[in-house]
């Protein structure tokens, strides 16, 4: 099982809009193989800062995730919204 | 619910001292009111950042458990073994 944590730093007045088009990537990664959870946060004291948490069955599902057509077609959308560079951290369980 | 996010960066050479004492964590912590969720998480490609993931029933919870005996007693001694300060996100579900 890995762990992803997505820091995604969206620009300040395009926070609906954003999570607008995420939506479109819910649906369709709950049916991917390995899918285990994937869920969206917001920071409270930076709003514009939304946490992408992942869980997935192996490294390979996530990187078929990666190549899947909703990802390629949905985050450059996403990233036009966003004010910087996001920080993905792929994980393990550390105990 | 909250959800909080603390990226914690060890000392290369204190990740295995480190994740001992933040064993001491665990047990009070899984006790402690409003608790749901408490897990730490290794980053792939760097084995000396570590990501606590916790999930909460409440803010106040939250800050309850910071006031807690055992965090107070132990987290002190898991600040001493990083190289540098972490960083905590608290956050709410955007969708």
């Amino acid at each position: 099982m890995i762990q992803t944590v997505s820091k995604l730093y969206v620009m300040e007045d395009k926070i609906n809009e954003f999570l607008e088009v995420f939506k479109g990537m819910i649906e369709p990664t709950q049916k991917e193989k390995g899918y285990i959870e994937y869920e969206i946060y917001q920071d409270e004291e930076d709003p514009a800062l939304l946490i992408v948490l992942e869980k997935w069955e192996s490294k390979e599902d996530f990187d078929n995730h990666l190549q899947s057509k909703h990802f390629n077609k949905i985050v450059p959308e996403m990233v036009k919204l966003m004010r910087k560079e996001g920080e993905l951290n792929i994980c393990k369980r550390a105990l």
